[in-house]
């Protein structure tokens, strides 16, 4: 029988884990494993396995019993390889203890620094440093930060105690305090926490390291954790591992530093070495954002207008390995790098490397630009890229040419532009937005609490941090232009104002941001159109060449299709021709037929509509000259269509020639228990045949005249929504063809069409093998189909979806991505059922799915030959297509 | 190359066709060819396929080449046995030419009669009959129905033209017009032909020939056909054949009848030979009901309390020979028998047998006594019973201790008891019953028109027209209580109002008929429980033994429960938990618990209901001793349980300590677009634990009462709603057995129970592999299957379901009788996927289609181990149950 083995040591150019062992140690464990490994120079230190995290959760919060053991021997190799001893008077030994995740969940989980330190260690530290203010210092960090950790005795606490002791010396700042005013505090540190907890502060080395090790997984479960885990779809089950390093400080002295560097911009993706780092100072405080960090190249420090001196100024040697680290890592992990660095006493030790976050613009950059450099292939490059992400472009950002009352500028911590109403805390953040606001989220500076806030919010600013504070990691990881550290904006969060430069602004103001300059401005800037060219073009080319699924556009408007086409779609996949009729001459017109006793007055309404309708159909087809277009035949109840105010009502009223009180009981008698499942759809086809007429002769007659004009005929591909049985689509068939042909008499003119069926019910999936017999494509209606497949409203879905997601009944939103299970079922059945009848009976989606990278990916599993989704996702689209056929080994 | 068949030769103790050649040959052809075959005195004749009419509908409505050259033979054939000539002057042959479906389908479609006469044949009729008043009547009878069926000239033209000749002569009756009145009434009659219709009247007998062949095709298509085909079930491409016999006269003489009889009684169903004739009368006259026909047999002349003379007293010789035709048919069919004879001159000719229909009771008789007699098998006596007819047996009838005031007595023509408003003509019947009104249908005599109000109608009531009478034939055909030739009343159709004995009972009036007594009442009179022993318990238990599948009910009040219990249930399937708060003592509380505003608040209102459902519990439990009972927890959404008027909801701001305002707000708050989809079944449990915690409590507590009190401990199996997920049910099984054990633990006694699931979304019978290792049950609920598989709202579906079946899109009421292809297949998935998980998974059905019959059927198929009805339908299960394990081949 062999041992499991929880624990994995690395240290001295070694280590026993790798990089792709992340499942089992956690990114931050396999990369300090990993730079161990390719002898670059890491504090030693051991991991303990997401496998503990697992058996502890699965084991009422104990752990295996061979992990003593194994913590006791890797400890030993740490104390060997860094020749100090955990609990040593003399020489000891310090840890950090650590989370680390598969994936990076930045200051979502506890932290201990320090430990090791009590009465007697302290006095060793104060030995080797030769510095009794930092050791005690370093001590009643130690104390305070395991205290609200691992004994749950909150912050305030040591505040408090600390603003007491202030008062007391006449002082301000920290560190106007001494050696001595620190060991006292030490003192009052550990008897609030005997008041507070009824039992002494460990002294116990031992004991420190396994109460830390138990609060991190412990912090597995807390409530940031659980919502970030939420808002970026990462699984409970994969659990945290701990990682266990020997300390090394970056705040012993001036020889002594700490920073963060990216091996390019991870805001531009510009190939240069980009980092911010503090001399003396612990990592804490530069991700903290406490002191605005300088810059570690001369360039940066010229492009950020910094007036501190850079590492490459200060400590030329260091910045020289520094530089050589990079390009190693780099190479070694082929992507660009997230690194954290310690200066002690003139040495270097990496502390951290992983994989950078960076913005849509940037990861589009590096991706296409380490193509071009050789260091991947396009196909990697293309792999790159989070669909999702390009979001982030392809919106509009702020007009040149508008005119901007700049309040203040901050660092341009997340591109992008964002307006919205000032709000003050993360909650009203949430709150307003909740009620329909756009807003942006004003902090002095953010902290994991406010996640839900920030997720929520067009944008957010901070008068606080740099590039690598909270605020802008979230934010660039978010995709939420962020401007930070605008620090000539004072908060006064009690009174809801800001101040800068004279100005007030209240809670409720409009602001806007641009994330790319760090501009602050007054009002809502207008906006213009982005780029579609240089990388983005480069990129969407290699993606092109790759997807084997066609992208289609759901437009109706001339204006969207002219977006949609912009943005590369290759048709129209749902043209949604009920929304023609909204518009207020034509609603008049929709009404009178809904109000008229019989055929006759319907017919005579709708030939008023006709003439609308035709030049809809003219406009698209123009737009879209030789792409297919999709139009689906009316779909929604007719009650949407009747009047709700007095108003309104009168007026129908009389142009339709009847009383209100007929109006009125015509509303009454059309509304429904349950329209999602009501008289629409093709139901209306069939109960008022001459609807379908209508638009069939609008269609035929305005593709007769574009192809007239264009000498390119259109081909219409006439969808029939809601059927859920071939009899259905051959009665409505019959009523499309019938139309065709009369106009073809009329027009002396014949042209190719196609008539399909949109798949949205269950039963029209079970029965696809029949209804493909009289229809040429389907194309799925995931939005009705997950309605009725899993019998969920989405409009009445708020009152539980979200504690549905909460209680993990449903990973993701299933109207946001596919439910591959069940709706997944019926869609892969369709496919197989009407292909068996129809080989070449051409297969598509236009639910919202059909914009979603998981769901694109699915619909490539399930054979079809294109997706269609909003303009503005077009691109996202084709980028997610070619990564399911790279994926799915089909490119 | 063989040509095809299409014409069928019968007479002579002959024939070509077969009784079991139905389906080519229509009922009435192959009855007539099997009467031929087995030596039965019919006129010769042929038959046309039904194939023919396929043809004529495919290749439009032209006949298949071969079809002339045929008729011509047959038509030879008839005239050699026949010994005369087809449009012979001296001689002449006269034909009828009838339609003929593969179901019987009385009055529907149309008829000619004497067709061959024209100026020549009807001197060689007056020649062969001596009788030339009756051969003018013939002719002019002839050209009237020849006109109207084949030419489209109405009736009413010649009615005009024969008022007309009578006040010109100063007579009142028909009966008094001579020979020679005829005569020119043929010749007017011919002659407003030529003006309606710009061509004379056909005289050549062949063009009257293929004339009247070709409107029997024409009326297949003709819309009380149509009706009558969708109300039942008959599909359209069936066809209809074409029946051309000689014609033989029950009208030349006194020597000469014409009648109708069953070879049992088709009201009771004893073993009595029963029928009607007239002396010196056509066919016709007997079946419409225009004189009041005398009994055959002396006994029914008694029983019938008849003056006139039976044909036993007035033709002995020929009663015999009807007697022992009648023995010999019954033998040979092994089936009641309802037959048409005419005697011409002293000779006795068959013209039509089949098997007869009957009231519900009467087959429950003819089958039970049947089998006793041995002419037919247990099995056959179970699957003779159409389960749907026992409806009728199963219904209250009249109290004989309620005071009855009897206006008049009509004859018992369809028995049970009806009340409701009286109306006065069948369009009135259907405008008041879509008003939700229960009517009776008084008419002077009905007609096929007349189908669809009678079919809506509880009860039907006629002053003309015998116990054969079409209003009589078809309300026994419907189940529908009907009293016939009710002479005392007279109807004045135009004031709305029929008076009988001083009595005027104006249009709304109730009244009440017995169709057992022929009774009718004015006012509606209390009714009692009908009787299950005799034959009904004999043939119930022959079903029980040979079902396969258990049958359970739905109920949840004791009343229902009892009724279940009385009419053989084996359990109950669904109890409906939510019905037992709508009393008004607890729905404030159910408010109480939707308006708090915490979980504390509504675990306060949920104690204050505990009581009340243990004790419903502890009642159904008690009734259903010994047996299963499936409860279903909370389904409905809240709102359904919030109140709607302002009175109520000031009462229930007031009980719940809110205003007014609060009370609106929650309301409207919890209003949902599509409640059929929103917040309901277990969402509720998922949403809100403690209210399936209240309900499992109350299970459970009473159980372990009931289990103490009675010894015999029932086994509860507890019914998750709307799951669509494995977790869902995983969640709510949890709390379920928290609570089980809770009150195990306080009450210091175990029990068995088990937890199940409804399959009532698709998603739920697509992951029902994974769902089944949590359920032990699976519950199909096919009504909301059928709305979400569908994509159709029962409530909403009114305003298109009648257009889709009239469009043939749905045969069958996909709520009425399970859609075998779509919610078919899911359950067919369903049940297998289930049970691979786990093979001793129960499986029932609790949706409405589990008292259908043929939905039944479709269970037996799927492999489910019970169905489950309402109460009243228990019975019509037991046997439905019966017929498929029969049928199957599993009983």
């Amino acid at each position: 029988m062999t041992m499991t083995k929880w624990v994995y040591s690395f240290g001295n150019g070694r280590a026993e884990g790798r990089a792709d062992m992340k499942n089992l140690l956690g990114g931050k464990g396999a990369n300090l494993a990993e730079m161990s490994n390719i002898g670059i120079n890491v504090p030693a230190g051991f991991t303990i396995t997401t496998e503990v995290c697992t058996h502890y959760y699965a084991n009422d919060r104990s752990y295996p019993d061979e992990l003593a053991r194994q913590v006791k021997e890797a400890l030993a190799s740490v104390e060997a390889i860094m020749r100090c001893q955990f609990g040593d008077a003399e020489n000891p030994l310090l840890v950090s203890v650590r989370s680390g995740a598969r994936a990076s969940m930045p200051g979502m989980m506890d932290t201990v620094l320090n430990l090791g330190l009590n009465d007697q260690t302290v006095q060793g530290l104060i030995k080797r440093s030769g510095d009794a203010r930092f050791a005690y210092d370093s001590y009643r960090r130690f104390i305070q930060m395991y205290s609200d950790v691992v004994l749950g005795v909150e912050h305030y606490h040591f505040d408090h105690l600390l603003e007491i002791l202030k008062e007391d010396r006449g002082l301000t700042l920290d560190t106007e305090l001494s050696a001595d005013d620190w060991k006292v505090m030490v003192e009052r540190f550990k008897a609030r926490v005997l008041e507070e907890t009824g039992t002494p502060f460990p002294e116990d080395p031992e004991e420190q390291l396994w109460g830390a090790i138990g609060a991190v997984f412990r912090s597995w479960m807390n409530q940031r954790a659980i919502t970030y885990r939420k808002l970026h779809h990462i699984p409970e089950e994969w659990g945290t591992a701990v990682s266990v390093q020997a300390m090394v400080f970056g705040n012993m002295g001036d020889d002594c530093a700490t920073g963060v560097c990216f091996s390019r911009d991870p805001s531009t993706g510009e190939n240069v070495f980009y980092g911010e780092y503090l001399v003396n100072a612990q990592g804490e405080d530069v991700v903290a954002g406490i002191r605005t960090p300088q810059q570690i190249s001369l360039a940066g420090k010229t492009k950020n207008k910094s007036t501190l001196p850079a590492m490459e100024e200060v400590m030329p040697d260091l910045y020289r390995e520094l530089v050589s680290i990079r390009d190693t890592l780099e190479a070694h992990y082929r992507d660009m790098q997230d690194m954290e660095f310690t200066i002690q006493g003139g040495r270097l030790w990496m502390l951290q490397t992983r994989v950078g976050k960076r913005t849509a613009a940037a990861a589009l950059r590096i991706a296409v630009e380490m193509a071009q450099e050789g260091v991947i292939t396009a196909n990697e490059a293309v792999l790159r890229v989070d669909p999702e992400a390009l979001n982030q472009l392809l919106h509009p950002t702020l007009d040149p040419k508008a005119e901007r009352i700049v309040l203040t500028r901050g660092l341009p911590a997340s591109p992008g532009a964002a307006s919205g109403r000032v709000v003050f805390s993360a909650s009203t953040a949430e709150d307003w937005v909740q009620n329909g606001e756009k807003v942006v989220l004003v902090r002095t500076e953010t902290s994991p609490e406010d996640i839900g806030g920030m997720h929520v919010s067009q944008g957010i600013l901070t008068t606080r941090g740099g590039m690598t504070s909270h605020a802008a990691v979230v934010a660039r990881g978010m995709g939420t232009p962020c401007v930070a550290g605008a620090g000539e904006i004072r908060v006064h969060e009690a009174d809801r104002v800001f101040t800068v430069r004279g100005t007030t602004v209240r809670e409720g103001d409009l602001i806007t941001l641009d994330g790319a300059t760090g501009e602050v401005m007054l009002g809502a800037v207008p906006t213009v159109q982005p780029e579609l060219t240089g990388d983005f073009g480069t990129l969407m080319g290699w993606a092109d060449d790759r997807r084997t699924m066609k992208v289609r556009a759901n437009a109706e408007t001339p204006e969207d299709a002219e977006t949609a086409r912009r943005f590369g779609c290759e048709g129209i996949g749902l043209c949604r021709t009920e929304h023609m009729f909204f518009d207020p001459r034509r609603i008049i017109a929709m009404r009178r037929m809904i109000l008229a006793e019989d055929e006759t007055g319907r017919r005579a309404a709708l030939a008023d509509l006709l003439p609308y309708q035709r030049k809809d159909f003219i406009d698209l087809f123009t737009i879209m000259t030789g792409l297919p277009v999709t139009i689906r035949l009316l779909d929604p109840p007719l009650h949407e269509f009747l009047p709700h105010t007095d108003n309104e009502i009168a007026e129908v009223a009389q142009v339709a020639g009847v009383d209100v009180g007929t109006v009125r009981d015509r509303a009454a008698k059309l509304a429904e228990n349950n329209p999602m499942l009501g008289h629409r759809g093709c139901r209306l086809g069939v109960t008022y045949p001459e609807i379908y007429e209508m638009q069939a002769r609008a269609i035929f007659e305005a593709a007769v005249h574009v192809g007239r004009e264009s000498g390119n005929a259109p081909v219409p591909e006439i969808m029939i929504p809601l059927v859920c049985t071939k009899r259905e689509l051959d009665l409505m068939k019959a009523a499309v063809d019938n139309v065709a042909q009369a106009v073809f008499a009329e027009t002396g003119t014949t042209l190719d069409y196609t008539v399909g069926t949109m798949i949205e019910l269950p039963r029209a999936a079970l029965q696809a093998g029949s209804i493909a017999e009289s229809a040429r494509f389907f194309s799925f209606g995931t939005n009705d189909l997950t309605q009725t497949t899993l019998g969920i409203s989405r409009d009445d879905a708020a009152a539980f979806l979200e504690t549905y997601q909460a209680k993990g009944i449903f990973k993701r939103d299933p109207f946001a991505t596919l439910d591959a299970d069940g709706v997944g079922e019926l869609v892969r059945l369709a496919a197989e059922r009407g292909r068996a009848t129809r080989p070449d009976l051409k297969l598509g989606i236009c639910g919202e799915h059909g914009g979603d990278p998981d769901s694109i990916a699915f619909c490539q599993g399930a054979g079809l030959d294109y997706v269609s989704c909003s303009p503005y996702r077009v691109p996202i689209a084709r980028l997610a297509a070619a990564q399911a056929a790279l994926r799915a080994g089909t490119a």
